[in-house]
C-alpha cells in the first residue's frame, strides 16, 4: 500500500493506493468517528463490491442507498432522495457517508455529506480509474443542472480516499480507457516525463498491468494533490486541472450526457485545446500531434461528434470557467505546461470547433 | 453606524448596525467583487425595500428573484428554483448574492451561495429583528426537510451583514416580538447583566425605542460573533446558541411550521428548558420563574400548544443535536450560563413535556 497526503491544514487527508484495500476493515474504520455509516453506491457496483465493504465495516451500523447507474441521475432530484434516505434512517451529525463507486457516486455522496446537517464525514472508495485519479481527490462535489455539469455543488474534503487498484479489473474497456484520459492529462499539464511514460507504456496500461497501473494512479494523485494543496477552491492554479474540460463539458452537454463518457469527452477536449493552441502559435504542430497520437494510443476518441460551432460556443459560454463574461481556457504551451488564458482569437476558436474532421484526418 | 467583526481568519467579516444602511450604496458595493448581483428577497419585503436596494446598487447588473413569504417555502424545491434563476440569468462564479429579507430568505440565499458553482459571495441584509440578531450572523445556511428544520445546509460565511435598524419599524408586532426571544436568549446563555437589562427595558423594547433597539441588536450580535469565532462549525461551544431550540424545533415541526413563528417556538422552548433544569435541581425555582416572566414581559407565549409527549420526544429525537443516539440539550445552570448535557433524567423530560398547562399556571 502506498500513502499520499493531500495537505490542507486541518482538513488534510490520506490517499491510500493498493490492491485489496476494500477488504482492509481496520484501515477504513480508522476514519469512521461515530457508529453510523451510510454507504452510497450504485446498481452496477453494489453486486460486485458491497459485500466486501459490509464485511470490512462489521461492527458498525451500516445503511445502504443504491443509485441507478449513470450521469443522468446526478441531479438535484436524486440528491433529494439521498437526503430522504439519511433522514428516514435517522442518521445524525456523527454519521460517516461512504462513496462506493465512480465519479457520479463520489460527487453526489460528497455533496450529500457536505450538506446533510450542514456537513458530515465522508470517505471516498472510488471504483473506476477516472474516480481514482481525479474525482475522488480534491473535494469537488456536485450535481448537474439541466443547463450544465456540476453547476450545483461544494468544496468539501473527504476524511480519506481508498483507491483499491484490484477493483479496476472489473471495469469495461471503454470506461477504463476513459480514465486513462485523465492520467494523460496530468502529463500534459504538469510532467512531460510522465506524459512520455504514459505514451510509451500505453500497451501495458491498456493490458492493465498491475505495476503500470499503480504507477499511473500514484503519479496522477500526486500531481492532483499538489495542485489542490496550493489552491483548494480554484481561485487560480487549480484551473489547470480543467485542461480539456471546457471543450469536453460542452460536448457532454450537447450530447445530453448520454453518448459519451466524461473521459472520452475530455480526450476530445484535450485534442481541441491543443489544436487551438497550435493555431495561436503557442504549441508546435509536432507537439499538438504528439498529444493527439497519445490520446489515440490509449484507445480514446480524438474526433468530436458533429456539433454546431455556435451551439458549442454557447455551451462553452455557460461553463463555470467563464469569469465575468470572458471565456477562459486552459491551453498547452508545451507538453508538461499549460496556461489559463482568454487571449486566444475567437476566430481561431471557431476554426478549432469547425475542424472536427480536419483534426481526425490530420 | 456601529461595526463589529466576526473573527474567522480569512473568512472574517463585518456586521454593520445602524439606521438607513440600506441606502448606503458605497458601503454595500465595497463588498461586491464582480459586476453581477442577484438579489433574493420575498413578496412581502420587495415592495418595501427593493427599490432602495436597487438604487444603492446602481451601476451593477442586478437580477432579482422574489420568493413567496413563509417558512413552508424554505425547501429543496424552492432552492432548486433559485439555482434555475441564477443559471437562466447566466450568473457566474464572480456573482454576489444578496439576501434581502428575514431568516428564511437569508438561510436559502446563503445555501444557494454556498452551493452555486461550488460557492459564490453573498451579503446578508436582514430585515427582521430575528434575522438581525441571529440567523444572518454566523454562516449557518439551510433549507428544511419534511422531517425537520435545517436538515439540509452548509456552514458558509457572508462577506458582510448590514443590519439596518430603520427597517424594523415596518415589522408586525408578532414578528418583532419573536425576534426579542432571541435577544433574551443571549442574556440567558452568556450575560446576566444583559438579561436584566432586557427584562427591565421590555417596555422600551416593545415600543421599538431606537436607542434600546440599537443596543439590543449590537449586544446580541457581539455575543453571537464571539461564540461563532470560537466554534464556527458547532463542534462544541456553539451549541449553546441552540438554547430553547431543540424544544422549539420539535414544536415547530409538530405544528408544521405554520402556527408559530420560530421565535415564539424558541420562547416556549426556553421556558421548557428552564423547567427541566429546575426539575433536575440545576436551576432554582426563582430563576426559572425569572426566565418565564422575562419571556412573558416581551409579549411572547410561554405555553406550548397541546402536543403529545411521545410525539414531542420523537420530534426531538430527529433533531440535529442528537449525537450518536443520545439527546443533548442546552440547559441553564444560572442566568447567564448554560451547559450542553445529556445527563438529565428522561422521566424529568417527560414531566416537562407533559407540564405545558402547569408551566402556564405556575
Amino acid at each position: 500500500m502506498e500513502t499520499l497526503t493531500v495537505e490542507l491544514g486541518s482538513r488534510s487527508y490520506p490517499i491510500y493506493i493498493g490492491a485489496g484495500l476494500l477488504h482492509d476493515g481496520d484501515l477504513i474504520k480508522r476514519h469512521v468517528a461515530g457508529s453510523q455509516v451510510a454507504v452510497i453506491t450504485n446498481e452496477t457496483v453494489a453486486p460486485l463490491y458491497l459485500d466486501a465493504l459490509r464485511q470490512a465495516l462489521a461492527g458498525l451500523a451500516v445503511d445502504v442507498h443504491v443509485l441507478p447507474d449513470g450521469e443522468q441521475h446526478k441531479n438535484l432530484d436524486r440528491y433529494g432522495r439521498i437526503m430522504d434516505f439519511l433522514i428516514e434512517h435517522r442518521h445524525n451529525r456523527t454519521t460517516t457517508l461512504v462513496a462506493l463507486g465512480g465519479g457520479v457516486v463520489g460527487d453526489m455522496c460528497g455533496f450529500a455529506a457536505a450538506t446533510f446537517q450542514r456537513g458530515v464525514d465522508f470517505i471516498q472508495i472510488p471504483t473506476t480509474l477516472l474516480a481514482q485519479v481525479d474525482s475522488s481527490v480534491g473535494g469537488k462535489t456536485a450535481v448537474n443542472h439541466a443547463s450544465g455539469k456540476n453547476l450545483i455543488g461544494a468544496f468539501y474534503q473527504p476524511r480519506c480516499v481508498l483507491a483499491d487498484t484490484a477493483v479496476l479489473a472489473s471495469l469495461g474497456a471503454r470506461e477504463y480507457c476513459a480514465g486513462l484520459a485523465e492520467v494523460l492529462k496530468y502529463g500534459v499539464i504538469a510532467d512531460e516525463g510522465f506524459f512520455g511514460w504514459v505514451a510509451r507504456e500505453s500497451s501495458a496500461l491498456l493490458a492493465r498491468d498491475p505495476g503500470a497501473l499503480t504507477h499511473a494512479v500514484r503519479r496522477s494523485c500526486e500531481i492532483k494533490a499538489d495542485v489542490v494543496a496550493e489552491d483548494e477552491r480554484e481561485v487560480g492554479l487549480r484551473a489547470i486541472l480543467n485542461f480539456g474540460h471546457t471543450f469536453g463539458h460542452a460536448i457532454e452537454s450537447l450530447t445530453h450526457y448520454t453518448r459519451l463518457l466524461h473521459g472520452e469527452a475530455v480526450a476530445m477536449g484535450m485534442v481541441m485545446a491543443a489544436d487551438l493552441s497550435m493555431r495561436m502559435g503557442w504549441l508546435s504542430a509536432a507537439q499538438a500531434q504528439q498529444i493527439k497520437v497519445a490520446v489515440a494510443s490509449l484507445d480514446l476518441p480524438v474526433c468530436p461528434p458533429e456539433l454546431g460551432v455556435d451551439d458549442m460556443l454557447d455551451a462553452m459560454g455557460m461553463d463555470k470557467k467563464v469569469v465575468d463574461g470572458t471565456l477562459r481556457l486552459v491551453l498547452p504551451r508545451d507538453i508538461g505546461s499549460v496556461m489559463v488564458t482568454s487571449d486566444f482569437a475567437p476566430s481561431r476558436l471557431r476554426e478549432t470547433l469547425a475542424a472536427g474532421g480536419a483534426l481526425c484526418d490530420g
